[in-house]
């Protein structure tokens, strides 16, 4: 688990967002914000002093009889003190007023939980479900309820055995804390995918996505999270609960989507049977040039009617295009091309200002007569666009899961980065791009960066991926807040949905009921009552 | 709502299976078993002594201020006293020991049903939701709860209003008590079909459909009812709730998962947006004939790795597809050719021996290229097969909702006809087969006719629709007990689910616990009583 120590940014601890990349950022921001060096700060954590655990010697030596990992050691408390918010990143490069589980315990086996929530229950101790750690939400934040006298954190990543790969039921049976790349390994070497490639994919665990009902960058092909589970193995504090291994029910309501989004304060979700697909033959990309925003979602909006299935969608607005563009235009590889005359002659002959222009990336999976049919398709609906190859697609295959090392290093330079995402219907989604696209730079003022791209697509809708950047201030966790607030109250007054990927944690908590009204959330505090009496899964997120 | 006057039977008035038909399958299954006369008996409403209501004048009267359709007629309470399973249709010819709803409610707006719940919490009196009142599994039979004063059945079928229909996002909006045949229609005018069609689709409501979380016919491509759900209202007794009318989401549990299949226990659902698709521009059949049912399994468990989807999949079993044969041989039509010399010599050629041949129908919907595509997809895949070319799916395709009324045709003469439909994944599917197959005839002995038919495929399993006849015997509602009881733990214990289609309603309670376990089955409960507190809705059903 080496990546958890690097505590106070993303990934791996001896990589950063490649330098050159970094340095051309730099300089494009500059003319905007004012920015410091661009060097990450390495926190030391010996000088991180953390709170004194909460945990009696006796409580802990129990512990330790239960579960021998358990530990109170202060690196490993402190990589488990937080997740991957800005707030989270903003906290750790204050190094001060720091809060950290009172134990970390590392279970092996089932029997081993469900030790660990019995001593939880019996001393009123809060408990934490850990999978990856890559929650954008405060999902893993250790909080305590109130009236309980510690908090521990569950973390998972040692359950990562792998039950069956079953080549005829298309399934893979699996303990949920393994992380992304080495169940996809696995699946890979057996002819089969997943397909569930969230950008947290190489440090989010199986138990993770399904606690927050996750998409992942080719959804629009294999679908969310909760389109592949088959069957879960939960262990709630009031017993073990299986949902059935079938491929399709009308046994009542669905139990499993009980569990898929319960951010782990139902019970502890432990195995997982999930639908895995054939490898697909071949890959490519395709990239196409609108003249603008709103054509390049009208073409969008046929695709599902015309029952196709690209692997992947990202449709950029004409700021982010542009930025991407700006990204590309000192670099002598590929977008090299689009520096030459040829280029300005081809934009002037189709009529696109690259001011205006939105760039549309399509992933194709199948065999080589599915992706020509797709392709076909394809060329109908982008008509009046320029082509742009397979070039940019590979390009942002290769780097997919890069920019968040890019977010750790704008942070170091003083910029606020933040994402919004969410989904509507076709017919709302212009409205609720503008209405979003308008409040966060009015909140912001004109010189914040404010990018959108479409990174999902539905029969009924699409889902829209907001980035900005912005100065960060003085207190930049006040900031936050009041960003997120205006911003996430015009998406939900303007018919979006709360999250398309991220979840609920801690930081949209407050805003669920905006999302369902009070009886769904009531209805939840029951189920929750229910199956966790004393409260002690995971506090302070979803619910309560 | 003329054809709720045939309380005692399905379908229309005036409506019977064809009468040649019918006497054909007289000639062909009394081999078997002692038929009566196959004349249908209608009995004569009049002689039906129905317990007198247990409303009290008051109730009654104040009843009819809050809903001035309110009526405790004897016609109108007999034609809402069953459904339409084996059980009710052998209780309606019985004439005796007949129960009833103390009145019936047709509420046209959300307002009259806030009072008629208001009414029912009050008067602690029991509401039982009635769509179309095609349950098969006494869904909607009108059960009082014990402490409960009297029962009211609420028939919905005045709400049938459509609000929208929204050709950007795909999606109509609509009340929940319109029927399929109504909803379909207008939905056709505009270039759109749902592509919901169960077998009780012209007598099944929306709200039925999503009460039970049911199948249709197509639902291999369309994907079943809670695939087409985008939102949900529903009226509960603690107040309304509103789903939101996203694409997708990630914001916690799946509320509209915890409606999709509550059979009216936790609420009423009075509107829906649901998925449209636009009309296909072609419609045709393929059909083949496997050596054995085996390799037909074979061959349909590869068609979803292949990411193909036919509208429909039907595979008979050697059993069903022998009387299919026998159905049709001694009509002239289509199967006229079975019985040429050619026939013989091409199943010779092919080594197809009619005894143990699977006839596989193929429904194919799209354009033209889509369907040529999938054509050549399937030919690769039906191999060593004998082609049968569209007309048998053609012939299936006009007959598709008559098989109810030859039910009842086969109830008239002293047969047992029921149906026992599940789903398990492609590993299993043999297994399961062969032992619910097995069971049934152990229990029957061997003249009974025991047929099975794979109705729906997926990745990762499929649906198997099992069809049984045998002689009925002196006390056919304590035959029909044993039979469901030996072969549904049987279907249990071999890994399939307790039902794929039809849901759980009166008859499939009792198997709940064993399909999701204890704990599931307690946390309904506390959700039931939290948006349910006196318990007035649907008792009986479900889980309780």
């Amino acid at each position: 688990m080496k990546y958890l120590e690097k505590w106070w940014g993303w990934g791996e601890l001896d990589k950063v967002y490649p330098k050159d990349l970094t340095s051309h950022i730099h300089n494009i921001l500059k003319e905007r914000f004012h920015l410091s060096s661009h060097h990450s700060a390495i926190p030391q954590e010996e000088k991180i002093e953390l709170p004194t655990s909460r945990l009696s010697t006796t409580d802990f030596e129990d512990l330790k009889n239960i579960s021998s990992s358990a530990t109170e050691d202060h690196k490993t408390r402190l990589c488990h003190s937080l997740g991957k918010s800005y707030i989270d990143l903003i906290e750790a490069r204050k190094l001060k007023r720091f809060y950290a589980p009172d134990a970390v315990v590392f279970p092996t086996s089932v029997e081993e939980i469900v030790h660990v929530l019995q001593f939880c229950k019996t001393r009123k101790i809060s408990l934490v479900p850990f999978g990856g750690g890559s929650s954008v939400l405060g999902g893993v934040s250790p909080e305590k309820k109130e009236d309980h006298q510690a908090v521990i954190t569950l973390n998972l990543q040692k359950m990562k055995q792998i039950f069956e790969i079953n080549p005829l039921s298309n399934t893979v049976h699996t303990q949920t804390g393994i992380l992304g790349p080495a169940l996809e390994k696995e699946l890979n070497q057996k002819g089969f995918t997943l397909g569930h490639f969230p950008q947290s994919f190489e440090f989010s665990s199986v138990g993770g996505w399904i606690a927050t009902r996750s998409a992942g960058q080719n959804s629009t092909f294999y679908g969310k999270i909760e389109d592949m589970v088959v069957a879960l193995k939960i262990l709630t504090p009031q017993g073990l609960i299986q949902t059935k291994t079938v491929p399709a029910s009308s046994c009542g309501p669905s139990f499993k989507d009980f569990f898929i989004g319960s951010e782990g304060c139902f019970g502890i979700i432990v195995e997982a049977t999930l639908k895995i697909h054939p490898l697909p033959q071949h890959k490519t990309y395709q990239s196409f040039l609108f003249p603008d925003f709103l054509q390049g979602i009208r073409a969008l909006s046929h695709i599902k009617k015309l029952n196709l299935s690209p692997s992947l969608v990202r449709l950029s607005d004409a700021k982010e295009t542009e930025f991407l563009f700006k990204m590309e235009s000192l670099k002598k590889d590929f977008f090299h091309l689009f520096q030459k005359k040829f280029f300005s002659f081809l934009l002037k002959k189709k009529k696109i200002n690259l001011g205006r222009a939105s760039l549309l990336l399509i992933g194709l999976e199948g065999s080589h007569k599915e992706i020509r049919y797709l392709k076909k398709q394809l060329k109908m609906l982008a008509k009046n666009t320029l082509s742009l190859g397979s070039r940019p697609g590979w390009k942002w295959h290769k780097s997919r899961f890069e920019l968040p090392y890019l977010r750790d290093a704008l942070i170091d330079q003083g910029v606020m980065i933040e994402t919004f995402e969410t989904a509507t219907e076709w017919h709302n989604i212009e409205n609720l791009y503008r209405k979003v696209y308008d409040t966060t730079h009015t909140i912001l003022g004109p010189k914040a960066l404010v990018f959108c791209h479409i990174s999902h697509i539905y029969l009924t809708g699409a889902s829209l991926y907001f980035t900005f950047l912005t100065q960060a201030k003085n207190d930049p966790i006040l900031q936050w807040h009041q960003v997120k607030e205006r911003v996430t109250k015009t998406l939900l007054q303007e018919g979006g949905t709360l999250s398309h990927h991220h979840g609920i944690g801690r930081d949209h908590k407050k805003f669920l009921i905006e999302e369902h009204g009070p009886l769904f959330v009531e209805t939840l505090k029951e189920v929750k009552h229910f199956l966790d009496p004393q409260h002690i899964l995971n506090p302070g997120k979803l619910i309560e």
